[in-house]
């Protein structure tokens, strides 16, 4: 059947937005500015103006085409955002145009403005200012998602975190801190005093001191209760040593290799659980379920002073393949912010 | 400074009972039946009179001295028990002399009389007889414990049992399928139709099928949610495989291998929990808590008839080598039952 050409094509002109897409797969050089269709808002969705987005791992990869982003027209990479709030779908009751908002999103958080549905969608902190924002979501759902939902942790327990400088760590030792249980890291030997200084009870150089044996020092033959790793087989081994009966090891990531051996006896006697776990493939409903849950449980403690935004450096949006750079010098102690729009 | 030699020397006279004693590691002949002081009921105790006992795979490591059982006097093995109550401690309040009743503890079954604590202990369900509630405890708390409370099985999902006939697997089948979930099992050739006529909604040969491929046949894209595992190193790879998003492997033993490869990049991306667990040494608390739910939750349907203990051979606990023997075959499909006393 053939569909009236005026379906296909509309009188209304299309308004445009500046964007990072990626014109192929490869090194910082294939992010490009382009011009692409501004969203427009489905029924439960808001637009926001986004103030910045900032970097993730996961970005790099699917910079090299090594991770499934979500298919798209133009992909568009950026896995968070804060901003204000340019227009409301019909059926939206929680937002208003001009909330300051931030949240996490599968893709195109690098660009000018993005449509996102209200329940994914957290209202910013009153004391933390644009962009600075956008160095908050996905550092910090995911370790609240690792160390708290997934992980157990409470108050009195020992945690311990690899990598403790970079967001998720920053955000991680934090959280550990607020929520009044102990926390261990491991950095590199630059990053330590980073790590001390947000409030690590203990700070190990991975790569000249003992792990297990100081941990062991620390926590006393109980074990951590909580690890979160993103390493991944370069740590397992150790892991399953330091663990307590009972523990969760909660792997968010595997820079150190994707495949190792691992000791089932010893997972065994311990009862330890190992939990794979990635925030962006989730269904929007889990999405939603884990935004509205730290919106409760986390987001005042911003307020409060407990909690606030690690952020390394801050980039032009117009320098997106210097930012990737030094991402991946790895250098960093906390967030790379990307400023895109005007803050407030 | 001394004690009066009374104390050392009580004036009433010990009664004995006969056990089966581990006079030293090794093969089926170091079993010898013994005398040995009866056990007395501590305040919250109840001694039970053991019509029988059954074996468990951890019997016959821990015969040979590979597995650390509870240090005692008389390293007397056997993990469960069903018998008549014979005597009450002073704060007992469940429980009175002659009811019937059956539970797990950390050793001490191979014995006429044991001691154990009221809340570790369940009524015998209506429908079942002594000895046959031998051959409840151990199979159907470690099988509703690895797929309902750890596993998340519910109605409508798909649960994986590795060795379907070994206890646990003939106990998980029922329980799989009494709470309106779905099972795939593998088993040995000679053992396909035990499971099935179990009510197995699909056996697989393990030497001679490609699991992995007949799994997904059946359960399509979505995959498994539960897998009770005993083999560990040699099934980790096909369990990763066969997993669904946010499925989780429940590792309750190693019999094929204690370490081997893990995916975790697959972990991840698939959201799955590897959780190792044992029953026998966690806390009292948590195991008085386990019988309970399980009293609650899953005895109710042997007398509703939709559950039954599956008992592959009994022997007279005089043949206690030749039982051992007879479980280090791997013939078995169901429990091995040793009787001790009297029925009911």
């Amino acid at each position: 059947m053939e569909l009236p050409t005026t379906v296909l094509a509309p009188s209304r002109s299309i308004d445009h937005m500046r964007a990072v897409v990626l014109k192929s797969y490869g090194g910082p050089e294939v992010l490009t500015i382009r011009e692409v269709p501004d969203p427009t808002p489905g029924p439960t969705e808001v637009v926001v103006d986004i103030a910045a987005t900032a970097l993730n791992r996961a970005d790099l990869l699917q910079r090299r085409g090594l991770y499934p982003g979500p298919s798209m027209d133009h992909e568009i990479p950026g896995m968070e955002y804060a901003g204000s709030v340019r227009e409301v779908g019909k059926r939206v009751h929680q937002l208003a145009v001009g909330d300051r908002v931030m949240g996490i999103v599968g893709g195109g958080a690098y660009a000018e403005a993005i449509a996102v549905d209200e329940r994914q969608v957290m209202a910013v902190p009153d004391a933390v200012g644009l962009p600075a924002a956008a160095a908050i979501p996905e550092a910090f759902l995911t370790a609240f998602d690792a160390l708290v939902v997934q992980g157990g942790l409470t108050s009195g327990r020992w945690a311990f975190i690899h990598a403790g400088a970079s967001g998720v760590g920053t955000a991680g030792i934090q959280i550990a801190k607020a929520i009044g249980a102990r926390v261990i890291v491991t950095a590199s030997e630059t990053k330590l005093e980073a790590c001390s200084a947000l409030g690590a009870d203990l700070v190990i150089d991975y790569r000249n001191d003992d792990v297990v044996a100081r941990t062991k020092q620390a926590t006393g033959p109980v074990g951590v209760h909580t690890v979160l790793d993103v390493v991944g087989a370069d740590t397992l081994a150790a892991n399953l040593k330091i663990a307590a009966i009972g523990a969760r090891i909660i792997q968010v990531g595997t820079m150190g290799g994707g495949s190792g051996d691992i000791n089932l006896g010893a997972l065994m006697m311990k009862r330890v659980a190992l939990i794979g776990t990635v925030l962006r493939s989730r269904p929007a409903e889990e999405k939603a379920t884990l935004t509205q849950r730290v919106a409760t449980e986390l987001l005042p403690m911003f307020d409060s002073g407990l909690l606030k935004p690690v952020i390394d450096t801050t980039f032009a949006v117009e320098d997106i393949a210097a930012a990737h750079e030094h991402m991946e010098a790895n250098a960093n102690v906390g967030k790379v912010l990307i400023t895109i729009g005007p803050g407030a």
